[in-house]
């Protein structure tokens, strides 16, 4: 694991500035009605590419020495990390090239493609799309920028926590989604580095929660994927995790794992009294705390991490299902 | 009608500053897509209190004497203004009262009362309760703030014409929710005292546009109060109107009215494709897009004013309704 100091995260924010929108810090007057402190949400929903993947993506690109951003970059995420990337790319005249499955839908090539980036279809499952990036990586020297282990991926999500602590410089508790770990390693280092009785929550879907398993197992261990409405949420760790693994584990003071009725309960909430739209691995923080799963301290923030829902499936949350 | 140069919208912005969020502009690949030309959104939704109805009442309020200030200020309006008024007047230490009468709802009440006003309920009308508040005004001294006819409110407004052209200094087209015309005259003094070349365009629902209806008689006329998905533009606009009628006039381009299923239509086309919860009042640029009433001739900026809409209301025109 290598050291990322919080100097990295201050030079992130400096380098990414411009590229990124520093998010509103909204009070939710509901929430902290029901906890009697102060509740706010970072709306990271609000972030341009519409989650927080944007931070990450933007500091490790605009890291790459001229010679590195002349050979491009590759991944092969499906989700918010290929749209972020893609996005970034464009911004800053970076080659890019995003490999996908041919499962996934034509929307979401289109989406990826409309961002700048070239396509790559490749094989019938996420395992074929990785494997093509990592060929043209090796083959063709272009950068292989993975979804969060990585220490430019992590201090970029890390000006989230710097921002936080800008915002409401008196927190005392802050719930972040827990999936690779990219985000909540950021922000965890930015929070303790600053503050270390600030108390870190990480918040999961209970099923396939890969990271959690890890913390209990004590070393990275691979579950099974389950569909879930969380489904940013998915994926596993890595079984060579290198850096969010051992700082999740240093940086996390609890998990709490929900189940599939109360996220749905959390992106209800969140529309009902937040205007917000969000997607399920967003509103985990939401759900949990109208759980009850966090005895409050003072005032607390809620990371709303981004808002790229399936439509169709939200209007069906909306209207009272679970999935 | 007072002049209001364009020294007054930069000062507003100066006063208003920190108090006021500057909102995002952000991209609407759909919309884009269907015109052929880059259209953005103004999210004014994201503002503070969910509406641009800040802008105006933080300018008007940050300009009284210190011995106005100390005898407060009184509204009479149950929606978007009181909210804002209310929220400038705890932000500025200053003591507000908001008028209503006993037919509003006690959520509404609450919202404002939550944001530090004092609620006075009296009588069975809003005609009652603006009454009332002019008796506050006149028996009590209080600084009578109305929502939109006033050369204070209107340069408050007109801060969101700066942001635009700042965001997107190469705007040829801006379409306008348009009800009492302060939002209107505002914007419309930003852009075209510095590009009379930009296209305004005034966008109401066809069911009691009280302004459009003065526009075509020549002066201000009342217009039966009928019910409609973009509440928030309903109500007349005075006959003794001062500033806005004449604004108006002189600062728009073209009017278009629109039937209620195209305002539900805009409402489902923000949330499906932009992921925004919006009110009616919000929609009606999008809408009028969709519509096909603009003729692009390039950059085309869509003011989206706010987002406090009935939400049992939203998720009933998210399934199809019309109402």
């Amino acid at each position: 694991m290598a050291a990322i100091p919080l100097d990295a995260l201050h030079a992130a924010r400096q380098r990414i500035q411009g590229l990124v929108r520093q998010t509103p810090l909204d009070l939710s007057p509901s929430l902290s009605r029901r906890l009697g402190v102060p509740v706010w949400l970072k709306l990271e929903s609000q972030q341009i590419t519409g989650s927080f993947k944007l931070r990450g993506a933007t500091n490790a690109l605009a890291q790459l020495s001229d010679e590195e951003k002349w050979r491009g970059v590759v991944t092969a995420s499906t989700g918010n990390h290929g749209r972020a990337l893609a996005h970034a790319a464009s911004q800053l005249g970076v080659k890019a090239v995003v490999c996908l499955s041919d499962l996934v839908p034509a929307n979401k090539v289109e989406a990826i493609r409309s961002l700048g980036a070239e396509v790559r279809i490749v094989g019938h499952s996420q395992d074929d799309a990785q494997a093509e990036a990592e060929r043209i990586a090796r083959d063709q020297g272009a950068i292989f920028l993975p979804p969060f282990d990585h220490p430019a991926i992590i201090a970029g999500q890390g000006t989230l926590g710097l921002e936080i602590l800008d915002q409401c410089p008196d927190v005392r508790d802050v719930l972040v989604p827990l999936s690779g770990g990219g985000l909540f390693a950021g922000i965890g280092l930015a929070l303790k580095g600053i503050d270390p009785d600030i108390r870190l929550h990480g918040v999961s879907m209970r099923r396939g929660a890969a990271m959690y398993a890890s913390l209990q197992a004590g070393h990275p261990v691979e579950v099974e994927e389950l569909p879930t409405l969380a489904d940013s949420l998915g994926g596993g760790i890595g079984l060579d995790n290198r850096h969010t693994f051992a700082l999740t584990r240093e940086l996390c003071d609890r998990v709490h794992l929900l189940d599939e009725p109360l996220i749905a309960a959390g992106i209800r909430h969140a529309y009902r009294e937040e205007r917000q739209v969000l997607e399920g691995a967003a509103a985990v923080g939401i759900a949990a705390l109208l759980e009850g799963v966090v005895e409050p301290r003072g005032p607390t923030v809620v990371v709303v991490s981004g808002r790229n829902v399936d439509i169709e499936q939200h209007l069906r949350v909306l209207n009272g299902a679970d999935r």
